[in-house]
């Protein structure tokens, strides 16, 4: 049995070599960039105009009451014009070009115009003012996004901005997602008294296809032969296999012996964790195949995905895990000498992210999962634990 | 020119009705169920073996040392089995049926087995110890989920453990999202030294899918004709339309005029905010068409749609809107006369929510969204922030 810094540790030092792949902009949020995007002109590529108003050269204003004649007007999306006499002015349109020979725009809110003149209401005309001037923001050739960065609808603008219709992300290791036992039946099927029907490898793969992880689903019955035979296949085709079931100590739940039949060595099994205990982790002796057996509790396989799958293949793709914590709300208690995955209900009030303990507390099935947001981390050094404490949090769904 | 706290008020008074769609529960995180979810069967359907072990009748056992011969093996995905003769036992897997006439089940860990009997190496058997009692978590009938619930992983074990292979969502209403002005360029082309690619529409419709909201993108040339010609055509397809540039006070920004000519009667022009202030909102008479016309600036369009177009949306589909607050981790002064939605970046340290100000700040240019997580708001009626004070966040990339 190893501990829950242990099983992290060693599943954090072995990686799985991602691939590449393009997609359609409009499809890459969620996805992590494979590519370092530059700029290929100034941010914003020309002095922009950023009010409607009139453009004009600061120097040649004296007082409250001047009047500019308006010597043409400078739409969005023509080329620039210049100012002839620095006498007059330009009128100018947000997000046009700034006219040459001007340095100063003024809003309509602080002028009159009146018969092809503008008259200036303020006092005071500063050069530069309502002006977003050329390369401000970014110089060509700057580096704008770096490969690992998590593409959301703000990098996508960036990159329709810079040309990108498609861009190269991260392509998941290739993976399987593997049930095991006699007691699962098809979604689809009217289990048995004794039976229920398959939710682990659903659960897995919806979260899994939310990051744009794509994967093959397998089911594996109680027969020894069969489960080598088809364990083999998995690991000749696929890099990555997560299982869920088959790991802890009874009588059929052979699947760690025939795993290391087939060669893939045993890295730690036993996790000193509720839920997750019986977490099998092993790989093949040259590293190029992975896997995670996880206990086929649903809590379990749950826990230990978020826990250690998730942030695993972010590591492999570049991606940096921002540790969380949240504030315990509720006295809890936990005599186990185990590191105790609490599930909590969060909410942020004033600033400060509260874990409350779910009221159904501790039974370890799925059906309270949907009360929860995720689980606070309960360390094994102790036993009481005080509302007001903070403890890392492993969040399961968007919160924020 | 309306208050923030009206604006988002009357967007908010506004529905569009959803339509329903049916979609593989593998595809369906981050969807909205659109479908009451009841337990068909007990959960857990029968009371389930917690532990691999022995299954006895705990009112047989008298002290420590004591031995039960094994009387048969409860495999999981067998019927259940039942113990004869009471002062036996019935060794158990993890996830098996209790066998009839038992009650508590023994761990190994507290057990021998030698010649077909077990030996019991602790003092004391609690009744129903290691047994995971059927219907705990939910009975037949009750109401797992409830329409307007967003489904993640967790949602979707719970479909697939009640039998649903597809589920229905509310599908969103039919929506166009419009650039605007002569400026913008598509993203393939090589823009003209005063020309810019077109970000926006790829930003909203990115983010935008991300929920599963499908929509059509139209580009608007600035030629007032063709504008209503084209947004005519527009309005009789689609019930949402969410346009972006066009509504600043330029000469050439006719758009709202365009759209009260065609039957949308404003219902609100400017918003003291900045960005955003150019924001314009209206609909029919009937109000079966809403239109969103978010001023040009990217970062303007960005806030405008996290701030009003997603929380409606979101209401349009029975979501309840979770306020979410941070703490301003600096000081910031702004003097103008309108609420200030300030770009933070985030982090959660010892379960506190701080929002940083970016350092490039206040430019209003997108390249600097890439480095930041969401806008605090920081209302109109005061113009210094101290660190530590508490606002509003509106975040637009999930930061747990």
């Amino acid at each position: 049995m190893v501990s829950v810094q242990e099983a992290y540790r060693i599943v954090q030092s072995l990686t799985a070599k991602p691939g590449v792949e393009e997609v359609d902009i409009l499809n890459s949020a969620g996805r992590i960039l494979e590519e370092t995007i530059h700029a290929d002109r100034d941010f914003p590529p020309f002095s922009r105009v950023a009010m409607d108003g009139i453009a004009v050269q600061a120097d040649k204003f004296n007082k409250e009451g001047q009047v500019f004649l308006i010597e043409n007007i400078q739409a969005s999306g023509s080329p620039q014009l210049v100012l002839k006499d620095q006498n007059n002015c330009i009128e100018v349109m947000t997000g046009s070009v700034l006219p040459g020979n001007t340095n100063a725009v003024i809003r309509y809110e602080d002028l009159e115009i009146k018969d092809g003149s503008a008259t200036i209401l303020i006092e005071k005309i500063e050069k530069g003012i309502n002006i977003h001037p050329q390369g401000q923001d970014a110089k060509r050739g700057d580096e704008l996004l770096k490969p690992g960065q998590k593409i959301s609808a703000a990098e996508v603008a960036l990159l329709a901005s810079v040309g990108k219709k498609s861009v190269h992300v991260f392509a998941f290791p290739k993976t399987a997602v593997v049930s095991s036992g006699d007691e699962l039946v098809e979604i689809d099927e009217i289990p048995q008294p004794h039976q229920i029907r398959k939710s682990n490898t659903y659960a897995l793969q919806a979260a899994m296809n939310e990051m744009g992880w794509k994967s093959e689903s397998f089911h594996l019955t109680d027969d020894k032969e069969l489960v080598k035979k088809n364990l083999q296949t998995i690991l000749e085709n696929d890099d990555v296999m997560i299982l869920s079931g088959g790991v802890s100590k009874g009588k059929f739940d052979f699947i760690p012996r025939v795993l290391e039949e087939l060669g893939i060595q045993k890295l730690f099994h036993q996790v000193s964790q509720r839920p997750g205990k019986p977490f099998w982790f092993g790989a093949s002796v040259d590293r190029s195949k992975i896997v995670f057996a996880l206990p086929g509790n649903p809590v379990s396989t749950f826990l230990c995905f978020h826990k250690y799958v998730k942030p695993w293949i972010m590591n492999c793709l570049g991606v940096e895990n921002k540790s969380v914590t949240a504030r315990l709300a509720a006295d809890v208690n936990f005599t186990p000498s185990l590191t105790y995955f609490l599930q909590v209900r969060t909410e942020v009030k004033e600033g400060i992210l509260f874990a409350y303990p779910n009221a159904g507390g501790g039974s370890g099935d799925f059906a309270n999962l949907k009360d929860v947001d995720g689980f606070l981390e309960l360390p094994l050094e102790k036993s009481t634990f005080k509302a007001g404490e903070v403890y890392p949090f492993i969040s399961f769904r968007s919160i924020v």
